[in-house]
């Protein structure tokens, strides 16, 4: 008799009922090769009896594993493990299969995948958490959103139509999206000219795939985006640096390159460029589209932080100029409303977008289709601009009361630039200070620092006042502490 | 004088100020180099005049222009186009470019990408559609998954961890969806085996990018899911079709290329396979495990229709056996809750989630942080489950009402074998009908056909009897329609 008790398991506290338990049980013995085809299996009184459990927790056990096919029941007879089953050699039987580690090859090179958040070790819980330009979500219109969602999954129609297309998006977000971008941005586009993606990124890599191999070089800001960088290294593009000042990306730099080697693509992220918050300037904007004509190379241009500009309009997007098709643009609606609203968009040529739809569909499918019809109804009632308007004061006036108290505060300690928009301050610590120091003594979580800039990004735009001035005090305390060591 | 009434376009019937469209114009013929460094500009009143606005209007766009940089304005003197543009070459204005066409090189090559609807031509809008298996989302719980959702936007302490380690799936929900995993299929997992993507698709994706590259054979059934088979292509692997019986996939016919070359992944779909919906035996469930552990290939186990089995209770998934590792188990709540709900997983050795969560994060950073909890709500709460218990037996009811209305009304045309679970009837027309013949002539739009097989998908999970009756009387007129000719 095999040892019934051993292979068969039972936890009275789990929510599993007890004859499911007995079933996997058996099951996994049949799989692991214990239990052999034509093996009899104990009458159910006596299995009952050995187990501890009720007989017809047993015959539940057995009905189910007949059903599958698993055992055969000869009713007063026998009841056996199914003859259909092939006989296996007897393995080592581990009840406790613990998934750590996958024994066949990686055949995927992942490449210098840099950690989203790059932290210097030995940290703690954080008290607070100073994020890196995270919208306020209390701000946004949530409850509109929600309720034209749920208006969304309860008419048939609607239920209908929310599943069309969700691949490039539904058509009425594309719709009232491209005439969204013709108001506030100047472009001049149509629906076929729209993807809808799940955010700013999925819309880098798909143009990255579409426009990057191994062939290839791209010029990117140093210090970057690091996921771009990240993104464009997997499409196994060679990732050349230029240096970004107080006018942005150097255009300078881009030339001397250009007239070096065939370059595929430059990314520029034109306003608050990340991670160091300056705005591309005017001058090196129409620099940059005119060496893109000459070099016929394409732009990405990362535009997520549009929306937010305090010192005038925002920058008309290099898209909006007369470009021949060489400018990929790219946004989201994460920073405008909430970073869990996974939409973002790409604006290019159509044919574009028909590759980029092709590749989209491999990734995963589609969209939440009543989420983006939600989103629709936001943009034509004018909800959107209501929200973006009012919201951008106040991050403005965050802004400012951040400038402010940093002055007040730190000024020993910092040194930063205001920037003329976006959700961050990115601010440098004096050398004599050190950002990893600084973190590690701090109960302050900070999500994005830069240890070669010795700086870090304060985003401002999640927090009012009162939070403002209580991570400003905790910054403080973290750096005078660090310098009495 | 340049010709400015050309040069600035207005339309009064678009939403967008006039001011604004003003200045788009100036900018774009500045970038343009239609207006160069130094460019006098007319003055406010003669502009206003010339195009029949108030001057008011011209002085908010010239406000606009030089807080931006474009203009220099020399009160009571000149305006002028700033002389830090760089001077460009003038072109061809064109005030109406349309995105059509991206001119420099597609560097990736999209391969065989099969269309996700394969329509033949000659499509009218439906009047019907019938779907591929789709669940019926006037069953779902949908009201509860949004309230959670809501609660959890409103609250600080829910706002911050909404965002935390969204690239796996936040912990919430990782944590409950292990134990639902194990009481529901035995999987002897926990949250670090687990992540979170957003649909069936994307894990097939991550997983192809992973096990797969041009060096690879990848079995499949033959027909197959046919975006699976796109997806290993684009990986660059050999896909290598076995044929699938009423028993599933053809285990002996895999023995035997295992047999003839190195085989680095099999691809299956046990519960009721797409297309053909039928269920992988036992016997060839322990013979693949053996198949893999003897020659060492990783099984890609798409389990997307588990909850729906009607004959018994589903089949355990290959996964829940002793593998050593080399099941990547994936699985997903569209079929569950709502396509639209963009959330399925993927289970896996936590080395290889590793792995899969550094590319996710490539691809689009995260997922919703809100809805993963909410859904995480729905789970422990044991909504999810008391939905599934529900929807099971009213899609049990509904495939029973499809099989006798198809027996009544159909039997002359069509043959089937009813399948012991699932959303979908898979229905092959006699030889003498051809599919491509009924959906040209018939108003019923069929989103899953199959031209070499003569066949399609009833969906019947999303319609309620009396739709299922209108849908087979379509079926049926179109058919007789048909036969007519």
């Amino acid at each position: 008799m095999l040892p019934y008790e051993t292979i068969i398991r039972l936890d009275k506290g789990l929510k599993l009922p007890i004859y499911k338990q007995i079933a996997f049980s058996i099951i996994a013995a049949i799989q692991d090769g214990v239990l052999k085809s034509g093996t009899h299996l104990p009458g159910s009184r006596e299995l009952a009896k050995m187990l501890n459990v009720h007989r017809k927790t047993v015959i539940a056990a057995y009905d189910e594993l007949q059903s599958q096919d698993w055992i055969v029941v000869v009713p007063r007879k026998h009841v056996s493990v199914s003859d259909r089953i092939p006989i296996l050699k007897p393995q080592k039987w581990n009840g406790q299969a613990v998934l750590n580690s996958y024994e066949n090859d990686f055949l995927y090179p992942i490449k210098s995948v840099q950690k989203n958040v790059e932290i210097c070790e030995g940290k703690r819980v954080p008290d607070l958490v100073i994020d890196d330009g995270r919208p306020d979500v209390r701000l946004s219109p949530i409850d509109q959103l929600l309720k034209m969602y749920r208006s969304n999954t309860s008419r048939n129609q609607s239920i209908r139509n929310a599943h069309v297309g969700t691949d490039q998006g539904t058509l009425r977000l594309r719709e009232s999206l491209a005439n969204y971008l013709y108001e506030t941005r100047g472009l001049q586009i149509s629906a076929s000219n729209l993807l809808i993606t799940h955010g700013a990124q999925m819309s880098i890599y798909l143009a990255s795939k579409l426009v990057l191999d191994s062939r290839s070089n791209i010029i990117v800001a140093k210090p970057n985006y690091p996921i771009a960088n990240s993104t464009f290294k997997e499409a196994n593009a060679t990732v050349l640096e230029v240096s970004v000042d107080d006018y942005g990306i150097d255009t300078d730099a881009i030339e001397i390159l250009c007239r070096e080697k065939k370059i595929t693509a430059v990314y520029v992220i034109p306003h608050h460029h990340y991670p160091t918050t300056v705005t591309l300037s005017v001058e090196r904007r129409i620099k940059l589209l005119a060496l893109s004509k000459q070099y016929s190379f394409t732009i990405i241009e990362d535009d997520y932080d549009y929306d937010y500009h305090y010192a005038s309009s925002p920058y008309l997007p290099l898209a909006s100029s007369n470009h021949n098709g060489s400018v990929i643009y790219i946004g989201s609606f994460s920073k405008m409303l909430d970073p869990s609203l996974r939409i973002g968009f790409m604006v290019a040529p159509s044919n574009f977008i028909a590759q980029a739809v092709s590749l989209r569909r491999l990734i995963d499918v589609g969209g939440d289709g009543y989420m983006q019809n939600a989103l629709a109804t936001l943009i034509v009632d004018g909800e959107l601009k209501r929200h973006l308007k009012k919201a951008k004061k106040t991050y403005h006036q965050r802004r400012d009361f951040l400038d402010t108290l940093l002055k007040e505060k730190l000024s020993d300690y910092i040194s930063y630039r205001l920037p003329s928009g976006g959700m961050t301050i990115w601010i440098k610590l004096l050398p004599q200070y050190s950002i990893c120091n600084l973190i590690q003594s701090s109960s302050l979580e900070i999500l994005r620092i830069d240890e070669e800039q010795n700086a870090f990004r304060f985003g401002f735009a999640s927090m009012n006042e009162k939070e403002l001035e209580d991570a400003v005090s905790s910054l403080k305390s973290a750096i005078e502490k660090m310098s009495d060591k």
